[in-house]
């Protein structure tokens, strides 16, 4: 495996670190399920939010993690699920805040997927793929951890969507020639603005069940006309 | 880590992978919990379906993800998923498809695992071990993400066991000299009857509990031949 | 990636693995879900708990996992698994044996985990992580396989907390220059020691909710004296 030539400066990654461990506390003292958390469960939820999508990437790509090359990766996720938690009392009521934290979130680690991705050498799709698994594998172990359904996986605000855009406009830009850190921009740029659109404007794919109900309305509506009664 | 001197065919595996989002989104599109799945939701038990199996197989062989190294895969998965997410209103009641290409799909995930692992130097227990896993592993991510009980795990229908007995069989046929390619075929038709014959006569595993149960009406049953009361 | 100087002695392995296996067996065995487990769901708890932490640790270092490069492992997690299917009828009610297998189990996987990703070259942070990684990450396994809440995220008995320390003793020991075998045993000790010391006392760490309402409670109080009423 060649050595990457383009290598995400360190202070970005600690800041999406930081971010996603900040998130991922707020998250998880917020919730109230029949079995509590304890401090060292909301932790664990923060540095799971901050560090589990560039794990996921990285044995994706087949490389060691780069989140446990160094020692900042860890004492950045720890002392923001400690801000999260302390923040937590305070910021209960502000949702906006961590629904925005959120979209840039996702934003940054769906970029940084994507473009680490095209940097080994992955063709377009499976660094679009590996971008979205970054963007949203945190949140899955989150949910997995904590015994939640899987908020990808049901009707909601087209979260994985947001991602996918964001990860397939950076593959895009940097295919036509565009430099990665500029792809990368409008990459962040896309997946937060559409997912905080999806948010506002309460948007979300259909169901599976809704179409298959719509088809057989359709169908139950020709048969008069097929068989007429009279 | 030497260059495997057996490639699976790309169109082997496409199949593999085809098959396995096609039978992923009929599962996921007859499933009915608290929480709907929409069409993001049933594509991803597709993706997992057709290429989980491979990941895994690759991430326990400690290689970068075969699945990911060309654009096919991830193309061929959202393909098959598309097409059983359109065909699952006209299959709903069609019952032994669903089973049918299980059975197909798991014998051809295990039998690429066991072979690869055998290739890249695996003994032979390790070898057979990756195939099952290979084989179960994208059922496992499913039940996983769709927050229903692992399906391997509980009184079922022989599932694993058939994994087990094709991969076995792939593995001592090689080691008895046969051309791996042969034996892969081997392995694959093993596990596909097994499986078929298992849900046929509808076998499963004695349960932990009855077994115990059964020991200890044994023990009381021996208790007034060693103690007589009268 | 450079030849580790230093190698876990095979039987060291070999006995965490089988006391792993037997324990996971032991707690299977006496799992009454709504959902029973049969004799597969049994042995596969028993590898996953005996092979899980060596797992998770070699896929954290982006290293090929040990434990399938020989035939041992799985046999003897095997093996450990039937023995504990066997026993768990006689030890059912001796649930300090499980509890102290426990413990003892949890030490061995967190010191190899730590002093590997120490070899590995990994800096003190990463590698205590690796080992409290390795050593809950078979129970995380069991849980979500077993579709039981996460044991280690919920208001318990210092579980991670007790592997935490162990991993540092053992890091920081090391850094002091200390030999990594006798680093190793000082780490196991702590680990055990304050796992069944949580146990027998019945500690935990504070939960969110309590903590958050205390101090609703020490604002509280605090209203009157700043204004006074009267």
């Amino acid at each position: 495996m060649p050595q990457p030539l383009f290598v995400i400066p360190l202070w970005a990654d600690l800041v999406a670190v930081g971010l996603g461990g900040i998130q991922g506390a707020l998250f998880a003292s917020g919730f109230r399920g029949d079995r509590r958390l304890d401090f060292l469960g909301v932790a664990i939820i923060g540095i799971l939010m901050g560090m589990g999508g560039g794990l996921i990437r990285d044995l994706l790509l087949g490389l060691p993690p780069a989140t446990l090359q160094s020692n900042w990766y860890l004492l950045t996720a720890i002392a923001a699920a400690l801000v999260g938690m302390l923040l937590a009392g305070i910021l209960a009521r502000v949702n906006w805040l961590i629904v925005g934290l959120d979209a840039v979130v996702i934003g940054l680690f769906g970029a940084f997927g994507t473009s680490k991705a095209l940097v080994v050498g992955l063709p377009l799709v499976p660094a679009v793929f590996v971008g979205v698994c970054a963007a949203v594998g945190g949140g899955v172990l989150r949910d997995v951890m904590m015994g939640l359904p899987v908020a990808i996986m049901h009707v909601g605000s087209l979260y994985a969507v947001a991602a996918g855009a964001g990860c397939l406009a950076l593959a895009s830009a940097a295919a036509l020639g565009l430099d990665i850190g500029l792809a990368a921009v409008i990459g962040v740029s896309f997946t937060t603005v559409i997912r905080l659109l999806a948010v506002i404007f309460d948007l979300s794919l259909p169901e599976q069940r809704m179409l298959y109900r719509r088809k057989v309305a359709v169908e139950t509506a020709a048969i008069p006309i097929v068989h007429p009664k009279a």
